[in-house]
């Protein structure tokens, strides 16, 4: 058994983290790291392992997602995040869709350079205070009236933990506009596995020798094991 | 077949009739009727056929409904009127659940008797303005915060046509609340066999010698049948 176990732990090169959670309990003001996160980032990087954030994180781009971690002590480049705003730009590119965004208005600069006249499907994402009844009724007039309605979701997840309690995620969202139009959204993010494809080739490393670590068991997981990695959830973050 | 026909509509005692979509399309201002909707009660009513309105509305009560429905030249009376409060009402006091209400403002006074302290349920109506992104994690943190989480949506339709538009209905939030907390909703209200059977009664007919006119397939037609009545949908209100 410590022969395997010693084994086991030789042919991982490369990790990848769940952000939310696991490095941090999101919030107002930016948030507070979980005890300990921060030097645990410290030490896999002085070990040599190969380090990527896999996050559904859309509540911000990228830089000012990278901002917030690097201001809360974290380590971190802009190159070592994975975020479901990327992969999205790339389908709608790749399938000539010209989105509609119900977003945070953090997330809006990673479509600037997307065409979004007359929209021909609906990109929904972590929002926040835009879930307005308002915002929810327009994107679904948009899915209704189209005759073949897309709409294309940020993660799938069903709720998250910030400093203040726990918070609807874009899951329950995407849910709600399925059943009102009787339609399924394409996930872009985790559990989807062309996301963890993606975060692997970012890192260099193929999933045999990747490990996934996050708090939630369908979309860090699930996701993860999906893709051949292995996986580890940790009871931080929303763990219940 | 002509013979057959005669037969059919001579066994008919009683009209249920759905209201949103059939009678009148709501709206700011009170809504309008639908044209020759109020000349077809007047005729329904002289022609000594019973009359009963069947609805999912849950943004009056009964008595402000049926004031909006007399000032749209409607000859209705309260008792006239099944709708999914006082079924649920019903329920939770058989129970002795306490609810949480979102719910529209205006129909909290049909809950004016029940104890609301130390909240054992949510009950969820179509809330309008009052789905916030505040609100509706308000009520997902009750649920997911109960031992066993209790759900009731006074209906499950998925969209309802107002004057300016199409808007999402209960339903589509009754399926957000239900996979962020991984529970399924008890739905008082149409489709509800037992809704059916409420009204039912209220006519004093029984559901062969019953018709349900609607303009929704499923909570409408599909309910009423599976009461043994026979139902007809109107190509008006959501009909697409």
């Amino acid at each position: 058994m410590a022969e395997r176990g010693r084994g086991w732990a030789r042919a991982v090169r490369g990790l990848l983290l769940d952000v939310s959670g696991v490095l941090y309990d999101s919030g107002a003001g930016g948030g507070v790291p979980i005890a300990g996160s921060v030097e645990a980032v410290r030490r896999i990087k002085a070990s040599g392992l190969k380090l990527q954030l896999c996050t559904n994180e859309t509540q911000a781009t990228r830089e000012s997602f990278v901002r917030k971690l690097r201001a809360l002590g974290f380590d971190i480049s802009v190159a070592q995040v994975t975020a479901p705003a990327p992969a999205a730009c790339h389908l709608l590119r790749e399938r000539g869709l010209r989105p509609h965004l119900l977003v945070h208005h953090d997330l809006v600069p990673e479509f600037a350079e997307i065409d979004k006249t007359n929209p021909n499907c609906v990109v929904l994402g972590d929002a926040a205070e835009n879930f307005t009844y308002a915002n929810l009724n327009e994107a679904f007039r948009l899915l209704i009236g189209m005759e073949k309605p897309v709409l294309i979701s940020l993660g799938k997840g069903r709720y998250y933990k910030e400093t203040d309690g726990l918070k609807l995620d874009v899951g329950a969202y995407m849910k709600a506009l399925e059943y009102a139009c009787d339609i399924q959204a394409e996930v872009v993010g985790k559990p989807s596995k062309r996301f963890f494809e993606s975060a692997l080739a970012e890192l260099g490393v193929p999933p045999e020798q990747a490990i996934m670590i996050g708090d939630d068991i369908v979309n860090d997981v699930g996701g993860a094991q999906q893709c051949g990695m292995r996986a580890l959830q940790v009871r931080t973050g929303k763990f219940r």
